[in-house]
């Protein structure tokens, strides 16, 4: 019986670089989850090392209601370069793009393994980006007490200067409001962080605030509940105390070091702006603790528990 | 019996704004405290709101023994403008350069009152710099988890970039590890912040960390413990995780926001290179909440209370 793709959503979740903690933590993750959609690990089963109960599948058809799915995806001896972590993540897209599945959990990859195997691609957002062939798109961060988006993301530091400019400003923040209106079905309340420091000081510190923020947040004050902006060392403070509220970041160790402290082992990495859902933890492959059974999982699991939330409460993307 | 200063050293804690949070905070912090040194409050008998057991003087020659002071410092008729935070922290600055006393806890002032006033400096640092004459002087951050040294503070975050040469940030560590040497009597760890998003990816994210960042640390490495570019997300989680380090922060956000989420409640505030102790609360005058008897003291006690370890334990200044 094929399942009714219209009721059930079908969330896959890629093992990663089999070398990190990815099959690790995917595996603990998943043993203490009752999930209330099919879960549909996309690996190879020489990398999961216990007892588990998966149901092993070829295709995404064979899925007929909830529960923990194993599909494989060996190497093509055909291939002289391969990496596996790219393998998984390629095949979970096509079926994504084919609306075979509707959301994906990626464990963390390689970017220097991905280099070193001639793949184009920095990592996963671009990746995903790309193959969806979306022009906008961002790398959100998640948890119930802080949620940040962030304007820029691997640009060098000195390059965040050219982007800061109203239009783009105003852009980028409609097209967040939009996405996780349509996501989270609610309307959050956007902090907007200045740039400089103390946000400038009214231009004492910076002009940054007063040419381009400033105004990009007053006209957006009609559309949507913004405020701003708030001195970078102090914005994620008054986001925790605020409800529904995201952070807007304007380059990648402002959002992030602030992210990473209040929620170093429960934060979920988003990417907004794909025809899927997308979520994955906020942490990377952490060779240097693989395979010894001290990897912590909190973030895989709240990233898995998120795209279910998503995928069974979100609006469709235009 | 005049007190014998070469045993007996003085600390002074100046109020503050009388607006702000700082009358509060002093009191609140000295109803607990049993000092092992003189403490003198300098600030005035009418911005004292209870029934406490300072013993009034005029002078600190007056100081005979351990315990609690307050000198009042009223305005001057004659004078037209004057700012009371502003009269005290002076007052203060003038004692400790005669040697009279030995440390100043400063309470905030309002940077926007010092302006309107005519006052010709940005804030406390500033003042203190200047009065004292010297070349060098950092802002440093202090509590028992983590300690953050920053490179540079109050300039536009575009003016960060003209900073990072390797000559000049050798010398910015060296004085820091002297300055920290003869205060705590120990030699400290040193992890330095790279500048750019995963400190640069060997130059995939920028060129800073190549051209200066590493070269100036190479360089240090046969002198001090000292490690790094690491990404300015995670640095500040491997600082707390290695005991006795020293975050050095190239930029002002990028050390406080992750300075002032580990730490909300109990971080200090240090000015290094001064001939006397100063120490601060980590936070400003909190007007919203000034009198309402909500200000938590945390931070002003562990500021009164590191300038009494430093008076007491530290080695002179040159």
């Amino acid at each position: 019986m094929k399942i009714d793709v219209s009721r059930t959503k079908i969330i896959a979740v890629t093992l990663g670089d089999p070398e990190g903690i990815g099959p690790e933590i995917v595996q603990s993750s998943l043993r203490v989850y009752e999930p209330s959609c099919p879960i549909l690990v996309i690996g190879e089963e020489k990398y999961l090392d216990y007892n588990h109960n998966y149901t092993r599948i070829s295709s995404p058809d064979q899925i007929t209601k909830a529960g923990l799915y194993l599909l494989s995806v060996p190497s093509d001896p055909a291939k002289k370069s391969d990496d596996p972590s790219f393998r998984y993540v390629r095949f979970a897209i096509d079926l994504a793009l084919q609306k075979q599945i509707h959301g994906i959990v990626t464990a963390p990859v390689s970017k220097e393994k991905w280099l070193a195997a001639g793949i184009p691609y920095k990592g996963h957002t671009g990746l995903l980006a790309e193959t969806a062939n979306v022009k906008k798109h961002c790398m959100f961060f998640w948890s119930e007490e802080l949620k940040v988006a962030l304007y820029t993301i691997h640009i060098p530091l000195k390059e965040v200067f050219s982007h800061i400019e109203k239009t783009k400003l105003t852009g980028f923040v409609r097209f967040i409001d939009k996405e996780l209106t349509r996501l989270f079905k609610k309307r959050f309340t956007f902090l907007m962080s200045g740039l400089n420091p103390h946000a400038g000081e009214g231009g004492i510190i910076g002009t940054e605030e007063l040419e381009a923020i400033i105004p990009a947040i007053k006209e957006l004050q009609s559309e949507m509940h913004i405020e701003g902006p708030f001195p970078p060392d102090t914005v994620f403070l008054k986001a925790r105390d605020t409800k529904d509220s995201v952070v807007i970041s304007l380059y990648h160790d402002q959002g992030l070091i602030g992210f990473k402290l209040l929620n170093f082992h429960s934060g979920v990495n988003m990417t907004l702006g794909l025809p899927y859902i997308r979520t994955s933890p906020d942490h990377g492959t952490a060779y240097e603790i693989a395979g010894k059974g001290i990897a912590n999982p909190s973030s895989m699991l709240q990233s898995i528990q998120l795209a279910e939330y998503l995928v069974l409460n979100s609006s469709s993307a235009q």
